[in-house]
């Protein structure tokens, strides 16, 4: 009955800037600038429970989602946005049951997310580079997900080929995406859909051409997406001074066969 | 193996402005103002496959994903944009498993993409109030999905109340989201999500205040979201000229248990 | 007193998307597809005047400023937009008095505006290689301006060099910028301010690079400016669906004296 | 022939987020974070110079042109951004010889720029309800223009009514500018200009409808305008992350004579 249990995870929240998934153990404590969160105030309690500590200021203790790890996991690298993850969730097609590889592991921020979109019929196959990432990842997926089941993870450079074939979708986050256009056009299944995620033009202007080359993937699309904050309060209702402009921008494509031209 | 079978829906392709999603019928044939395309040249063909017609143009065929459902589905009525289900499903936090209400149906542009993220062990119970809206959304959702055992579609006003509960999530894409409120917070589990689209900011302010009251809602947060499309080609590379500037706004808040303050 | 006279050239605006400069002259009548307006009817009117035509619909009649005259040229080619002729005033310094000089001069859209601002202490000198622009060009100064004694028109290539020094400011939009860096550098007066105006990433990076080269210029600065439209109507206010996304990237800079290093 | 002089303002620059506009004085010395700059090094360098101080960090001399004034002095107050001034200026028409009221003065950084671009054949009346502010801008205007005998301060409230007339424009940042509507359409000459700079979608829905009243003005437009900075780095180009996402929406409108429908 959605009760936070001790072992939970909880997203302690005081306002956009000021919130933290935090494990919730009883005997412990969460200190914050405004006044100390004893966790056995919050054993028992519903999800959504808005409490007052002993300084009377109200936190509000909501069940973590995706998005919220993803910015928790963000605090200590760069990680793809919301924003960004709801985008590729779209343009790339991912469902419940795909099969998806995704490179850089980084540390599991868009990981989690892609597991959670494609279930226990789906899978993710995700490959990393470098062994502190894929060691952080890894304990960072234990804390978000219930099991790993549906994950599999790779030690491993995208770039010298990818195992699994028959893919539903591929997806970059890495400096060099164009390298991984031969390989993914081997391994998605036809008409299987290529993502990546950069920060620079001139990245996108060579994965571009390389999506290009023999007209090995068609529809292909570039977008950046803003996301925009509005203050919604009454008489002084306006979007929010500053914004993210830029963090990437993504290329999708899919696969074509034009043997048969 | 993904090969292009009699009676598929398959995307034919020619480019961002011209593309079409049709029934491959053997037979019968698709006109364009480039020429005929003829299915029988088409069944048996892989996905992703390019052809070209008599009159010489090359066009590619796709496997439908949701995305492309929704423009399609998009083209008779005002529709919910990929970019702004991108956003749904990332701020509502849906995926694989979850219980969700919508309303209302539409053309079932929206309900085809929440059904196949939340998938088997997940359900959409989607509420509409014209019956030529549910009875079109019913046939295109016939078209799209393969099955429709996690969907339930109701003929019914949702501002009478919601038959549900313990849902995660409740999406609104109507005229008078702030009517629904109430009865979202009744029907939704504790921290589960309520998000509406709207595309004026009289309705976001309604909605807002709707929310607020009683701090039935917590986390509220509204966004729009601008998708911007680059065209990457060598030596002209440039964002695109005209940009789809405003759909709506969106509004996502979590359910508070506040009484206990 | 502000009143029309015979031989003005008026705008008559029926809506943000039906509007036209018309030069008005006794006896004569304009044709809309909502009705003719006969020009007697609106001599001697002041301006500002709302004014019904036998067909019962309205028309404003007001005195065009510079940006009126700028979407009226520009109809017929590619012009700067006043969102950023507006940026470009701003970003070079430009004022009454200014010496400035401009290359393409196009359909003299940005000209016109350059030179009710630096007003009769200053001057612009229009540099355009194309005969037929410079013909055009000519033909639209003279109706918009009351005398042309601040503009010198160059039927020139300014790559091959700029005649006027001591110069307060150089815009450049053409299709090569970079090629008259140098030039530029030569004639402007100390700490004088390059701007240009390009369509494509491409170009703005050939241009940064050369002002960068030798340090030759400092305070580089590129931008692109976005103007939304919001329509304010009581119970559906909301920005606009469809806006330019688009039209060029500005680069500024400021002429550099290093030699001193 | 553009050196510094002793007494001179000076823009010393170091980089977008380091810089300084500094009368130059010989004997004194300015300290920053990268060492000390003496003036008397400065003194007679041509302007535009790039000099090294003693900790060997080159810094740029400039001659501050009026955005470099504007967000100097809007350091310490709110002001209406170059951004937003660029788009008062070309839609309120405002070019050389222009005769404008602005209310209120602020810290002057828009009176600055007004008064540049009206030059000596127009004047701005610029209208202040603060005394603090008033006597503020009267020492930045002294700072930043050579005369002042094109400006007008008043201390003195709008609402109240406004002295001048055959105005060419009236430019109001303010909180309550729809309580000048009526007072500006007594002042501005026929087919004259309205402009209003608000944060607020309340503020603009206001100045809308009180705009929009007896048809008093008309082409009404209401506009904001977003500035988006791009680094342009050889194997590096992509907007910047952060952008200021909102200052103010602007609404333009202009003088109608209705008394003749």
């Amino acid at each position: 009955m959605d009760l936070i249990q001790d072992g939970d995870y909880v997203l302690i929240y005081l306002d956009a800037k000021r919130n933290w998934i935090k494990k919730i153990e009883s005997g412990k404590e969460f200190h914050t600038n405004k006044g100390v969160i004893k966790f056995d105030d919050i054993i028992g309690k519903p999800y959504g429970s808005l409490l007052k500590n002993q300084a009377n200021v109200t936190f509000g203790f909501y069940k973590p989602i995706g998005s919220d790890w993803a910015y928790q996991l963000g605090r200590a690298t760069q990680i793809i946005y919301p924003k960004d993850a709801g985008a590729i969730i779209i343009n790339a097609g991912i469902k419940s049951g795909s099969r998806v590889v995704e490179s850089g592991t980084g540390s599991g921020a868009l990981t989690q997310i892609l597991a959670q979109v494609v279930g226990p019929t789906g899978h993710v196959y995700t490959y990393e580079i470098k062994e502190s990432n894929y060691k952080t990842a890894q304990k960072n997926l234990r804390k978000v997900l219930d099991d790993l089941e549906n994950i599999t993870m790779k030690l491993k450079d995208i770039c010298e080929g990818i195992d699994e074939d028959n893919l539903d979708a591929i997806i970059l986050d890495m400096a060099t995406p164009w390298e991984v256009v031969p390989h993914a056009w081997e391994k998605l299944r036809n008409s299987g859909i290529f993502a990546s995620y950069s920060p620079t033009i001139e990245q996108i202007m060579k994965t571009v051409k390389a999506l290009t080359e023999d007209k090995k993937f068609g529809m292909i699309k570039t977008i950046e997406v803003l996301e925009r904050e509005i203050m919604v309060r009454e008489g002084k209702t306006r979007p929010v001074t500053w914004m993210v402009a830029h963090t990437g921008y993504m290329v999708f494509a899919r696969k074509n066969q034009n043997s048969s031209i």
